[in-house]
């Protein structure tokens, strides 16, 4: 009966802003609980939750195949369908997702800083949980399991509003997170998955000031788009990662060249894939790395002078240094030292991540100091930036934002701290 | 010359969002090198600007009697008007509170925190300034230099868009800050003054996303509900300081007397103090408090019980629980312990400070762990609530949004951070 509840919604519901609003509602009271919810329940949540996943396999596979047979049946792109369809080992790994992010350090509770005052007082910041997260997201199932988890596990109440084309794929995740959220007496409405489809549900969600803390977008271009245009409640979002890998002068070609390979041709589909190159004219050998790339199937298109270092170089249009492909494909461009890099990313990175190679330290300084990207790396491939490889244990997304966190941001970023002061009954003179 | 530069819109800016774009992209620019500058060189431009207002003292103390006589021909508050004035000593004031912002700890390039991962990376995050401040305030010419002095010393560039009642002041104020930005070899633009009182201007900067990082609105209620409700960029404000005083029943009265008289009386016009005193019904001697506080010239409206300690108790209405009177006003509760304190405060606070008086240190705990607001006090005057007394310096603002910055915030709220990754050719595999 209960677990119904939280997938359906009430008579007084019936439309999208009442819906949202009575989920806020219900969000927001399971956030005061989750607040003060010891580590201990809320990992066992989500260790449970993983053992759910594992009990109800069958059930969540045969829920994934109607939906990839109704995909299939609405004509979605190949990529799409790749994106919606679960398999076991996909499944485990959405299991395996739960327990690490329930291995994690709990951040609630943790103490910033501490100043005594010249009158005794004792401050204290604590990190306390944001509240109550709202989850934007596509086709991806897994987003459901990853996202309630980290919310979860950060002490915050979610209100979760999966793609249409996933809807019995969610619920039945969805069933088995709140198995895991009831074996550990934690609050139901702590992950909630909105029941509805509609639209509307998604205006009502970026419109619910006071009722969700912050949304998360998760998936393309168009969806973050209208929700950063929308939205009246904070946004936590990426919107693109033209990324930018400079090779000056001093790089050691025997970095270079892998490293220009790796960044690029890892996998072209994810946020840190190198976009653009940019070759210092003074490097010795820029014809050694256009090769590689072009050899290891990369449609190259550049400048006049990438042109003239290899004739299998494309001409770039004006729009290509503003474009993210995540595809194989890559803009070069010759530029004039650390400063032609800088001043090219300074106009046309989407301050997601850029890097330098070079083995002269104080140009590496220089350019970590003057490039103003959420990250910004040494010798190093571009394709690190992920929540994982930085150690965080998951990720929520990646924030291009200024505000609040920045770059790959997990159980940390959802937090938000307090001032606790201490006294023995101080007045203020 | 160059001065009036800042205060003068070109031809080209001859509407506001042309003017607020113009002025966007100057502070861009200016921002940009004012992210690297040295700790002294921000700290100089301050000191200079100090000594400039000082010597500047008789064309701006000029300039404010002209905006005072303006103000006062047009029927302006007694309030308002002293808001507005300055005398020689609140200039040495304004002086004064350069030269201790200069003093500061310099949070740009502060480390936060450092990882190495088990491939060899090393991951940074260091704080860098958060880019372009737009600062919307009222008649208080101060907050030109406060503001100003905050944004430069964080690194970052501002515009300022001051009271139309203050225009001279704040013109006179600007032109002893481009002295000292001047004087220290930083871009002018790094600080600049709305040159138009036109109030389109106001929403040209809410609207000005990507141009504005974040907005501070300085000034009564009505100024920032306006804000927080048009604002397409982010915005860093409180909008009501309801704050609790709550006496529990193992108070010391020797403390619970004085502290709800500093905390309500000492200055009743600041966010931090106290307009509801909640009383545990097993607190012994509730009539001494609250005598206390009428004999303190305080008018008391409580509920039932609270009239039944003392008859010269008014009746509280519904809306008195919701009221910021910032006034010599009290509404007066009588709750059942702790949990009678929290659920009211939960019910009522707007998550600004709230205080416990207990020698119960459980007790205390579970309050200030369970009470959800910027600052959570025990044993202490709520009238703490400030940047100053917190020992930041100085404060832009208390923030009573949950994102980025929380309770008194002074330079550190003002950056973000990025991350660095140092590596040595690290591939992702």
């Amino acid at each position: 009966m209960t677990e119904t509840l939280a997938i359906r919604p009430t008579d007084a519901a019936k439309d999208s802003g009442a819906l949202i609003a009575d989920m806020g509602a219900r969000a927001r009271a399971a956030a005061v609980r989750l607040a003060g919810a010891p580590t201990a329940d809320k990992a066992k949540a989500l260790v449970e939750a993983a053992k759910a996943i594992r009990a109800r396999a069958a059930a969540i596979l045969a829920a994934n195949a109607e939906d990839v047979a109704r995909a299939q049946a609405n004509g979605l792109t190949a990529a799409m369908i790749d994106r919606l369809t679960l398999d076991p080992a996909r499944l485990e790994g959405v299991a395996a997702g739960l327990e690490a992010v329930a291995a994690l350090p709990d951040p609630v509770g943790q103490r910033i800083d501490e100043t005594r005052r010249p009158n005794g007082l004792l401050l204290q910041r604590v990190r306390v949980p944001l509240g109550v997260i709202g989850i934007i997201y596509e086709s991806r199932p897994n987003v459901t399991a990853d996202a309630g988890a980290l919310s979860l596990m950060s002490g915050n109440a979610c209100i979760l509003r999966g793609g249409s084309e996933a809807t019995a794929s969610n619920r039945a995740i969805h069933a088995a997170l709140l198995d895991g959220i009831r074996a550990a007496g934690l609050p139901e409405d702590a992950i909630q998955l909105v029941p509805t489809t509609d639209r509307a549900a998604v205006g009502a969600m970026l419109a619910a000031q006071g009722l969700i803390d912050i949304i998360v977008p998760r998936g393309g271009k168009s969806l973050v788009a209208r929700v950063q245009d929308e939205a009246r409640v904070p946004v936590l979002a990426h919107l693109d990662g033209i990324v930018h890998l400079y090779i000056d002068r001093a790089a050691d070609p025997a970095k270079a060249v892998p490293l220009a390979v790796n960044a690029k041709m890892r996998r072209t589909g994810v946020c840190g894939a190198t976009e653009t190159l940019l070759i210092d004219r003074a490097y010795g050998d820029p014809a050694t790395i256009v090769g590689a790339l072009v050899e290891a199937g990369c449609e190259v298109r550049g400048d006049a002078d990438a042109r003239a270092i290899d004739d299998r170089v494309l001409p770039a249009a004006d729009s290509d240094w503003d474009c993210e492909y995540l595809d194989s494909i890559l803009s070069v461009a010759i530029v004039d030292g650390v400063d032609g890099a800088m001043a090219h990313i300074a106009r046309h990175s989407s301050h997601h991540t850029d890097a330098i190679v070079t083995e002269d330290q104080p140009t590496a300084d220089r350019f970590l100091a003057g490039v103003d990207s959420a990250i910004v790396m040494h010798n190093a491939s571009t394709q690190f930036a992920d929540g994982g490889e930085f150690g965080l244990g998951a990720e929520i997304g990646i924030s291009t934002g200024r505000l609040h966190a920045r770059g790959p941001v997990a159980l940390e970023g959802l937090t938000t701290y307090k001032w606790l002061v201490r006294g023995e009954g101080q007045l203020r003179p």
